[in-house]
């Protein structure tokens, strides 16, 4: 069945780059609010491109909450179970933030302005209602507000050669999740090497709305000589380099120990923050189901609409895949889901329950080997 | 331009009735991270049909939040200026949700199903987040979720006889804004009378999602001599009844007095809130802008991607069009629009700047008259 096209109006926020961003894209979904593209020629086309060359993404969808006062940092870290008592201006933190069940609210990237002063750069859902509601209840002496500010990004590895041409600064100054500020077309820019795809490249954060055009094809116009196309996150892409989804892959219902997000923070940070003791008992119990990476070999199987269920050889208990679709390069499908923690180790057999029928694979590790001898595959 | 087609993924939640209300939709929006389709035939059509006969929507984008607990009224009385002392079960109560600022949150229809139990059916933010956040550091004694709860509603003059061929109490027992429980296709509901039209009808909230199907098709089946159709809320219709849209025509930055919706509280209630200072001062001060109905003669302005500006004769200050549409009934456009709080009575003439051009029109009164003694229009 063919979905409906998106109708525009106020409601769903204008992003300065829509007027170029939407030429060419054949589907798109709402994120906070904001259309955002997901594929342009198709998910393969997309995909082999993005990783040979340069893409230019509207992602203005990834808003700001900004949040900025005397007790700015404290509720940062009242937030989130990662330790961000060693944040510096000029750096980039991804944090998973909690509720008091230890539930995902929000996995943002957290830019430090100056230290009273922070962005969250957000996932799918109204964290400003959540930070103003937290830091209003609980009296927290900041301000909690949305900048209007918003990301255009340029990802591929090509990324660097076309940045070059745009800033003074040598790309290579700019550190992985470090940012400088910088100028292009005569804007003011925050310039992040940050991302969502597994290819490279960097986001630049516009406040002046209006300038998001001349932005844009400034951009564009220093890269006729390399191929450069409109782009997006990309599923393929996005699940191959082990990105999760708020929304798909994690949501209220899951806590960030389960997730596989606990390389992230530490348990027994100093500062206290919302959802200490729900985590730290998880941990101690440990978590019922692991986010596993599994490889399922053939073609055909889509994303789920709702997750698929999954049995786990040597357990009894069901498992659910998140996320999926077929790799070109790996020529099997990959995919995220939550296994049993007591069978969740790479090689592990599943059977995954989809609408086109059974499908039989095993679990994967990090670099999607599903035997720690065999190199041959990822 | 064409716009693109929605993708679908776990992230947009999954409507009980979706694979049905998909059907023939020819543009949908995302509201609350669900799909809602916007149009059908085309606005024009579905408005006439709305009009004359039933039509069944699928809006279980107005989902549900929760609260429930022995600070539960407390915590509802805190979030609204709007008085709930009075409140009983089986009400359903329109109440704007504000900050500290007196800025609107939300505007959700509160329905009390038991003293220390409510639902919030919201317009289109993360309201659980706000609520969650606010209950959290207040430390209000509640709990706070999304019960999965989803409606379909049916809308039009023919909505009471389609009812009473699925219920057994006589729907005219049924009150404006009160509810009942009562059993469809095997299936627990609560049936309010309420809805986003001027046409009358119902909503039935629906727990068991996977009854969503069965249930939409035993509505359908009940109504084969009635011209039903799949419809949504109707942009012409809205307007013309005089409905808001929150991220429309308000926002985070309006107050509810400048919204006119000061007659769905008042100012001087027994219970805090939460804005009461800022919302006394706005009242004291009287509000620079006032929200009001604007009619232009002529065809061709469509609903603004971003805000209209408009001048009002005798002001210097600028006036916003929030939204506007041709109405086929009055034959013109009518509108939403922000007025300058000293030149916002009926007759005053307006220029509206569209991307098609300017056009002049008039304020209309809540009858869509421009001059009280001219009954000819409305």
């Amino acid at each position: 069945m063919t979905t409906p096209r998106l109708s525009l109006n106020q409601r769903l926020r204008k992003s300065p780059f829509e007027e170029r961003s939407h030429v060419g894209a054949t589907l798109a979904s709402v994120y906070n609010h904001v259309v955002l593209p997901s594929v342009y020629a198709s998910l393969e086309e997309d995909y082999w491109h993005l990783r040979e060359h340069v893409q230019i993404w509207d992602v203005a969808c990834q808003v700001q909450v900004e949040v900025q006062g005397p007790d700015a940092l404290a509720l940062m870290e009242y937030l989130t179970p990662r330790d961000l008592s060693q944040i510096v201006p000029g750096q980039c933190v991804y944090a998973p933030l909690i509720d008091a069940d230890a539930g995902i609210v929000n996995d943002p990237i957290i830019l430090c302005l100056a230290p009273d002063r922070f962005w969250l750069s957000i996932s799918d859902s109204d964290v400003l209602l959540w930070v103003k509601g937290l830091a209003t209840g609980a009296g927290f002496n900041v301000r909690v507000f949305d900048p209007d500010v918003f990301p255009v990004s340029i990802q591929g590895p090509k990324s660097d050669l076309l940045l070059s041409r745009l800033i003074d600064t040598p790309t290579e100054d700019i550190r992985r999740f470090r940012f400088i500020e910088a100028k292009i077309a005569d804007t003011d820019l925050i310039i992040a090497r940050t991302g969502w795809s597994g290819q490279g490249g960097f986001e630049f954060y516009l406040a002046e709305s209006a300038k998001g055009v001349d932005l844009w094809d400034t951009i564009v116009g220093a890269a006729t000589d390399l191929n450069l196309r409109s782009g997006c996150p990309n599923l393929i892409d996005r699940i191959e380099t082990g990105l999760l989804s708020h929304g798909n892959d994690m949501t209220f219902s899951n806590n960030p120990i389960e997730a596989g997000l606990d390389r992230f923070f530490k348990l027994g940070k100093d500062s206290d923050y919302l959802g200490r003791q729900a985590l730290e008992e998880i941990a101690s119990a440990g978590p019922s189901q692991r986010m596993v990476r599994i490889m399922v070999p053939g073609s055909g199987i889509t994303n789920p609409r709702e997750i698929y269920p999954m049995t786990v050889s040597g357990s009894e208990q069901l498992g659910s895949v998140t996320s999926i679709c077929h790799s070109p390069r790996m020529r099997c499908h990959v995919g995220f889901a939550y296994a049993p923690a007591d069978s969740c180790s790479p090689g592990t057999r599943i059977t995954i329950s989809t609408p086109a029928g059974d499908a039989e694979g095993q679990i994967a590790d990090e670099h999607w080997r599903v035997d720690a001898s065999d190199h041959s595959v990822g």
